[in-house]
């Protein structure tokens, strides 16, 4: 990333840019559009495979020269992205083996974009021979700063093809058969597979799915993307010697471990789209931004996409109010972003994507959107000294693929289990405290932390379970919650009792038995605080109980625990709590890991992180999000208006940040 | 329908009559039952083909001749109609290319009704051949009194034969390939074309479909189905000159562009069946009549079918009250139909249908169900001297199939958007003021209302945005809602601000951004009233805001406004108002047009309606909907009970009708 | 039965035993925890056939050989299953035509269980060798008491195997296909078929299906598995004398005719699993009880699955309260059940049902619920003397799996209908008055019951409406409720007023018109009572009107009658009634029929049911399902306690139970 904002000269501001849905006339607006808000980064070409590529084989380059020689001139460098994520209309007619089928059998067609299957040879070498000829041809242009792969890899296929890339994966991870079919745990329900032919993608079948199958096809996906983006990475890297990312789909998309993605990118791309308005957005972007960090190991990362002007909903789009274009923007920077990055830049104005918010709307540069956009370009080029800067987190939440997609399995004991929310919330309620959190995963060495919070970690691995028990043992304090480590690796229930064993012993408890509850169902606990979604039988073994079932449950069984276990802290939290009862546990977790908030005595609303330079300069990124002014005593330098924060401390209006540099 | 009622002497009464499903015993009562409720039109062989033609060419005549004289002999006159909506098994076995085919590929098979693909070659032959033989066995028959074309022309298919047909229909009318890659924005998401044969109906895929592709591809089936009525039409026109048309499902179907159908048939018939009981039922009935009426430019027209005692809502069949049969027979007589006829004479005891009400229901002709029919033929029977009138309407609400089609995409900012709810809650609160409408499509010549409102006109052509900035100017008064005109023709988005430009002049203000309200989302307005669904950042250019926005968005923005513009007046609503608040701003936009009721001081509940003779004759229709007996101050003589209203006007009780002759 | 309660020397206990999921060390646990909960039947081998049969043709028997030497061994009979419903992955490669369709044509493959389609050749010839082979084998092992053939027959198939096998069962029932479109009614909508060969299974099509072909599809499908299940039983019987039966699956499984079941095994068995927890779970007990004791014809028979700990609602698995393993298990054996055994023995680690609930958890032996599960097996044992004795019913709830299917059909008049729900709503009615009762099919002789009640009797044969009336006619009490009889056998509507006519003249009313109420819509009647789902237009043609409609119809007209016929009564419901209204007529009507609850004067929530031995000894079992202590004004001998009731009575604690032995 350093590469890219020292080129830069400062963070980087701009977003996806698709001249090709436009005129000359336009062009030209761009340019001094571009100039206005202080443009110095465009995503160029994700969706331009069939201008490229009019017909299999044949190139036509020229429009893209142009473009690139015309950016270059108004002082936009760009990340030229490979276009595979939409192969044009002619490769379906040559390949239709190529189309991705659902898991009962309907075979997809184009008319949309991302319908390929990934696993398909014919559309490995498409893929390859496009990405190949861009990175020769661009190599040494000098308006390209970087690389950008591929489009939101999320693509899942059912095919032949398929499935024998499965079966290939399979091979490789097994080797034998009787692995397989002890892993699986075939015995049951007759599945013993006799021959690798046998196995196919978990189609649509009479019941249940095996699980164990049903998991090993997700990793099995996870890798095959990231097989994909391998090869045109390296195809890339025969060429240029610049960075290379992809930009990674943040909200809900489940396909890819981006663990394992984080450690093949030059440096971590994310989309982040909130899916909620006001407060929750502004939480959901910590959240996102924490992520992005974390999957990149701490180091510098960038926004590649966010929507200037709306947030998606389940069923409709609603506005961002005023001001948030700028709050979410710092709200990435603040924990390792290099920039904002916007889709797109100029609403398109046709196309399935027409209504999806852009810098340039619709109604045209005399607009509140792109005054905000324009302003927001000058506030970033304030931002550039922090380039380069990190984030310290004093809190994990633990994140792991697997588990997410083990609890997404029919047959398990409650729909209601929910895996995001579960790692939202727990982010939520440090968030709110004012902690800097990372996300782990559980096999990472957790030393660094001073409080881990485990929700939803339903598969563990023994190699975790360790890592966990070694994190306790050493002095961490942890906090697990309900039908965590259930399974393992393999998706096989932990016996003689929950969680995983070494778990068990740093909690000092024994779980005899989970007791979902029905919906909208709610358990008093002792200190009248309640449970929805979840109850266990417990035994204590060692751990003090912190709080008893009230109701539902053998009066006195324990619903929360609390374990001294060598140097550490043991904490076990068998319900959902309700909201005030997760913050109060929340403050007493954090009170015996001894975690503070990044800045004391802050008023609601108010987010406080900060970025820390090797040479000792930090910055204190301080938004308010509240409908108060607040008067904060701070002290610095605020890069936002120039000035120095007075004796007084900073007052920050309603909706509004600062930036202190301090030493 | 000149030419039968002529034929019949006065009015339609009947319906589908299906006797090849009972036995001659059952005919026999049919013919006294007949003559005791004064039936004079039955339309025949709607479900025959699997009869009429028992293996592919060879045909079975002698029993419809049978029927036919039979019919003659009592009296009752035929609409004969084309089997032509259900093949027989045979054809499916012969013919299974011609099955139609979901977008996600699954081919459909018979055992039901309307399973065949519109586009097939060997369907439109088989079509065909039927329908010649009937025209020329049949065109002389002396019970023939008219031709019914298929029945409720509604499916869809998007099988190989369709793609072909599709792509026939885009060549017409792009020409070129580029043209269509303009059109449809290809240029988005690598989607450009390069040959036709590329091109597939909008089949399973992805993510969303483009647009542009979808919106063509409904048109394209719209004019499909059209071109197979022709061809049928066109052949029976070779034998007979008798009258012919199809009889066209009002409710919900989206399938067809009834504007260009309406210009087709020889008269415009509709099938009507109400979704909610009571009022709602009344004024759907209006909405339905109003329709009718409207696709066929004014012109008498004739309800081919409606439920004689049930009302369909989305998982039942509700009992119409006592009465209702009555009353909402009158509803569409006093907005244009020439009759009133129903589906079907006899309740069938077997098949798919048998819960579907009929005018001999099941428990037999001792019921109230019966005896109300009975009594309608009796009234009908007095109603013959206004064959021919016509209705006159004040208002317009604009329709256009386009519009419909386009709100129904994915992708949408809202999916709360509702076309076909926005059109009738116009209607309705037209319908409650008493002021008569018609439909209208907006590049219509639309001077001659006085009033016109636009709801959920998403997408407004061009020509219709002139139009509509015409109509103002010349002194129309125009009151357009939310979302309007925000694409064109192409489903291309408008530029420099909502709505289209040349509309956007006519209301005086221009729109910079759309913000959807979430889901139960309310917004305060300046006046205390209040909106859900959909918000806009407006700016006045020359209109005066009515209202404004009292929380959600920055206070002051105008919600409502309203524009002197030439010699007419231009409203603009950007939210969904709440109903009193709709009522209150539609009794503002009547005054403001100068439009009045169709009769004034009229208590609630009670319609009035008026048809008008050409020479000077008119007939005011009164239905009381209401639980109140109504006394109202009119005078006429009264065709329901044959006598003048008295000097103290007339009492018309709860439930009750008359229909009073004035010169 | 019996020859397996003698061999035990008492009723059955234990469950489903799967050890090739387990290794040597955990068979020696499994022995000796045997021992303690006193297992003496264990089901084995229902997923064994991947084992038994690695590749199509080789056998593997000798694990099997040596679990059943062990099991003997250890005093456990064995209740051997033929593993037919899970067919090995190497079936589907060697017959990828037997693999089962869907409806819409996709076609499942192996990866779950239950996947082959019953009528394919192929898999019928493999079910057949592997149940051949293993009773030749095992005919006269030691260890084995019984044969268990398949799992829960549920798999329906609409391929064209189904197709081929539904029209040879179409031809044996219609002769001609004259018959065959006279009884669908394909005069409707053009389906008249012209050969034997266009008909298919009821496949995707366009709207409706003929219902005429849907119900005769299930008959089908129904038969298809009873003549699989015919051809595995003749198969063994070839080679042992020992009983032979399946496990029926109860709640919800629509699939099977069960009274044509219950004649063909040699004593029914089921799997019954509760769908709501608590109060509502031992209801559905009972009603599951009832249904497997009168799908036998009255004989002894035995419960073969249910879940220790765990009952399954429609998205979670709830817990079952301390107790209720008891309380349930009593349930079934006080209503005639020869024993209790579990799904499963020992909770799976792996696969697809690891979290259904098993007598030996995850967690171990060392828990409430293995400890709850080895007292239980010393409670059954200690009931060894009522083996073979009989339960007695004083009444009688309809059941006809035709009616079931026929109310599952689209199109009819409410979507509200419910099958299932009405006949478990009189049966839990009669259950809470403390009547014992029985399932009956209307064709029944029915005089020996003194009530019988007809919920949901949509589909009543001709025969079953002359069986009623003449129950009535001959002294019967009879409760008929709403949209009884309105359809005969072939799904025609019974014409000239409802209900089926010889039934009308014994209930003595007319019905004219159903008028089904609106979602949530509630309608008054006469004394203050309510209905909801239905309302029925009636005239009383003998009856006298009990209660009358107050609103929503006609004032006055009856809405509940009873009719004095013969020598008995008949009343009409004709809507839904409020839980107290509806409580409220089961005692009237038990009144009228002179029917006695099991035991008078017992508290809310105890439970009374009583068998018979010929011998004149009974057994009256009480379970106190409420949360206080009952004190209960009976005698006898205690066998749970193995203590005399002495004379203050019996003192049963809130959840506890007792089993008195009287003469």
């Amino acid at each position: 990333m350093q590469r890219i904002t020292g080129r830069l000269g400062g963070l980087a501001y701009g977003g996806d840019y698709n001249p090709e849905q436009w005129d000359e006339e336009v062009w030209k607006e761009d340019d001094l559009l571009m100039r206005q808000a202080r443009v110095n980064l465009a995503t160029v070409g994700v969706f331009s495979w069939a201008l490229l590529e009019p017909e299999e084989g044949r190139f036509d380059f020229g429009w893209l020269d142009a473009q690139l020689d015309r950016l270059h001139a108004n002082g936009v460098a760009v990340d030229l992205a490979t276009p595979t994520a939409s192969p044009p209309p002619w490769f379906t007619l040559a390949h239709p083996e190529a189309m991705p089928v659902t898991a009962d059998g309907t075979r997809l067609t184009h008319g949309s974009r991302d319908t390929y299957c990934l696993a398909s040879p014919a559309y490995r070498r498409a893929a390859l021979r496009i990405a190949a000829a861009l990175a020769e041809r661009y190599a040494s242009h000098p308006a390209v700063a970087m690389w950008h792969i591929h489009n939101e890899y999320a693509t899942v296929c059912w095919c032949e093809q398929s499935a024998a890339a499965f079966r290939s994966w399979l091979r490789a991870k097994y080797g034998t058969l009787d692995a397989l079919n002890e892993s699986w745990g075939t015995a049951f329900w007759s599945q013993r597979y006799g021959s690798w032919e046998q196995i196919t993608p978990p189609r649509a079948t009479q019941w249940h799915h095996n699980p164990g199958h049903t998991l090993d096809f997700r990793r099995f996906w996870s890798d095959e993307a990231l097989a994909a983006y391998r090869e045109q990475r390296d195809a890339i890297r025969a060429h240029s010697a610049l960075p290379v990312t992809t930009n990674l789909m943040l909200p809900g998309y489940q396909v890819l471990d981006l663990w394992k993605f984080g450690r093949e990118v030059d440096f971590v791309g994310i989309d982040h789209y909130p899916d909620a308005p006001g407060i929750d957005a502004a939480a959901d972007t910590a959240f996102g931004a924490d992520r992005a960090r974390s999957f990149g190991g701490g180091k510098p990362w960038l926004l590649i996409e966010q929507g200037p002007s709306t947030v998606y909903t389940s069923d409709r789009t609603l506005g961002k109010q005023p001001g948030d274009m700028l709050r979410h923007s710092l709200g990435h920077i603040a924990r390792g972003s290099e920039g904002a990055l916007f889709f797109q830049w100029r609403q398109s104005r046709a196309g399935a994507e027409l209504w999806h918010s852009a810098v340039v709307p619709h109604a045209g540069a005399d607009t509140r959107i792109f005054r905000e956009a324009a302003a927001l370009g000058e506030t970033v080029a304030r931002l550039g000294e922090l380039a380069g800067s990190t984030v310290r987190a004093q809190a994990a939440v633990l994140h792991d693929a697997d588990s997410w997609w083990a609890l997404d399995t029919r047959g398990l004991p409650s729909a209601e289990l929910d895996y995001r929310g579960s790692l939202r919330r727990a982010h939520r309620a440090l968030w709110d405290a004012g902690v800097t959190t990372d996300l782990a995963h559980p096999e990472d060495d957790l030393s660094r932390y001073r409080l881990v919070v485990a929700p939803a970690l339903y598969l563990l691995s023994d190699a975790g379970a360790a890592s966990l028990h070694r994190y306790v043992e050493g002095g961490g304090t942890l906090l697990v919650q309900y039908f965590c480590g259930a399974v393992d690796e393999r998706h096989h229930a932990r016996l003689g009792g929950y969680p995983a064993a070494p778990l068990r012993t740093a909690l000092g408890i024994r779980g005899e038995e989970y007791r979902p509850l029905a919906a909208g169902e709610t358990i008093a606990l002792s200190d009248g605080s309640t449970g929805t979604v979840w109850s266990e039988s417990l035994r204590c073994e060692g751990a003090e109980p912190v709080l008893s079932y009230a109701s539902g449950m053998p009066a006195g069984q324990p619903a929360l625990t609390r374990h001294r276990f060598g140097a550490g802290t043991g904490w076990y939290l068998s319900t959902r709590l309700d909201d005030s009862g997760y913050t109060a546990l929340l403050a007493r977790v954090l009170d015996d890991a001894g975690a503070a908030p990044e800045q004391a005595g802050l008023p609601g609303g108010v987010e406080a992180v900060r970025r820390h330079a090797e040479d000792g300069r930090s910055w204190l990124f301080l938004i308010n999000h509240g409908e108060q002014q607040a008067r904060l005593a701070v002290g610095g330098h605020d890069l936002l208006t120039d000035t120095p924060v007075g004796p007084d401390g900073l007052c920050l209006p309603a909706g509004g940040a600062a930036v202190l540099r301090t030493h």
